[in-house]
């Protein structure tokens, strides 16, 4: 098989790095042949045992010292200095070869979708074999105008990468069943997040919300938790679908 | 007349930091009473005397140290400390009385839009007197599908946020004379966006565009430039447009 490229990307704090070894788990217990990246070199405590780690060739802790900046310029350095070790990378990741790739990336969200660095990754890697794991922040989802923003957060990532992205509800153990179930209901019926809105007395056209639905802007969230592995099957088969299933890739990026 | 609070938001990198000092040097060419309030204790280098500033109660490299986490912990955990100071904050700011009140946001965009204490801090000051000038990074507005995605980020922020919103192209002296034309006829006109888009062959839909526009996600954008106060009176105007206007504000808002 091709080898896929599999990016987890969500804002700060969306838990990221521990649905990557999650993932990484539920592949070892399908014996499946995986590897894992991290790109986040400001990561404090990674988890899983990272085949290729950023961190081998710099770390924000270096990056404040060398070039003698805080925390926020490292950030920045940091996310664009990935973008001159890509080959360093990509042989890496050639080198072990393995079918699915599963790729941490930055802490904040916008360093890997914003800054050139994310888009020249996914470019060496390969757009065609590459997909998008995008996590909803189960805390800020629980409202309808915050679940409203991440939606538009995930779409602005799918413009910029340009590969075709899976919408995952996080760490979905930490919402009672109600909130849970309202989450997921926006998710799969635009009405009814219209209707949540109007609640908050917010002014949006219900029309508005069709054809975002219509275009694939709204599409049911998959419910995970990083802690007892629940939705990683659910993840693989959207993967398996979006390469394997017939559907037509362009529809389903946007 | 009553006091406005003018947020300052964007990507990192976007100029936030140099727009707040050369919106403050046309106030004061003006004669306006105005203050200015630093939200980023990751700032390093702040070109405006801020009146108010989070740094006196706390910096990310106190953070580190004093918590034992690195740069991406420090930069969560300072966003989320700026909400147990609000009430400072808010009584600096009523000590001072300015007319209007400049506030500098965190250099990432994600640490005040989504995390709580950006909330906290516009109902604090007082929502219905607020309004976000949003910054259009230059370089990822040049190509269409960068533009596509500011826009949907600045969205995700209307939402979050609930307040109106000016959009500004910042640093346009960056671009050349062809290429902020081209970027000013996107945020102006849904098709010349459309028709840029189809090059990249992006699917998407004129419909949806036409639809983006008439409920304001599409406006006008300001092309400014920190660096010759270019631009300053036209977000001037737009805030007096927004609060004085006699425009429907929810019509603004999106």
């Amino acid at each position: 098989m091709e080898q896929i490229i599999i990016y987890i990307v969500g804002t700060a704090g969306s838990g990221k790095t521990y649905l990557t070894k999650a993932l990484a788990d539920w592949f070892d217990s399908k014996r499946l042949d995986y590897m894992t990246v991290n790109l986040d070199p400001g990561a404090e405590f990674v988890p899983y045992s990272a085949d290729v780690d950023v961190r081998e060739w710099f770390t924000l802790e270096d990056i404040m010292h060398k070039y003698n900046v805080g925390p926020n310029g490292a950030q920045i350095i940091g996310a664009d200095l990935i973008s001159t070790i890509y080959k360093d990378i990509k042989d890496e990741i050639e080198l072990n070869g393995a079918d699915y790739v599963i790729v941490d990336t930055p802490g904040q969200m916008e360093l890997f979708t914003l800054r050139s660095s994310g888009e020249i990754i996914v470019n060496a890697l390969g757009r065609d074999r590459s997909v998008m794991v995008y996590l909803f922040d189960p805390i800020v989802s629980k409202t309808p105008s915050g679940f409203l923003s991440l939606l538009f957060m995930a779409s602005s990532a799918i413009f910029r990468l340009d590969i075709p992205q899976i919408q995952v509800l996080s760490k979905a153990d930490v919402l009672t069943k109600e909130e849970l179930e309202r989450v997921l209901s926006w998710s799969k019926d635009p009405e009814s997040l219209y209707e949540s809105l109007s609640y908050e007395k917010k002014t949006l056209s219900l029309e508005l919300f069709h054809m975002l639905k219509e275009f694939g802007f709204f599409r049911p969230l998959i419910p995970i938790s990083a802690i007892d592995g629940f939705g990683m099957e659910d993840i693989y088969d959207g993967i398996q679908e979006i390469f394997y299933g017939g559907d037509d890739l362009e529809k389903l990026i946007y």
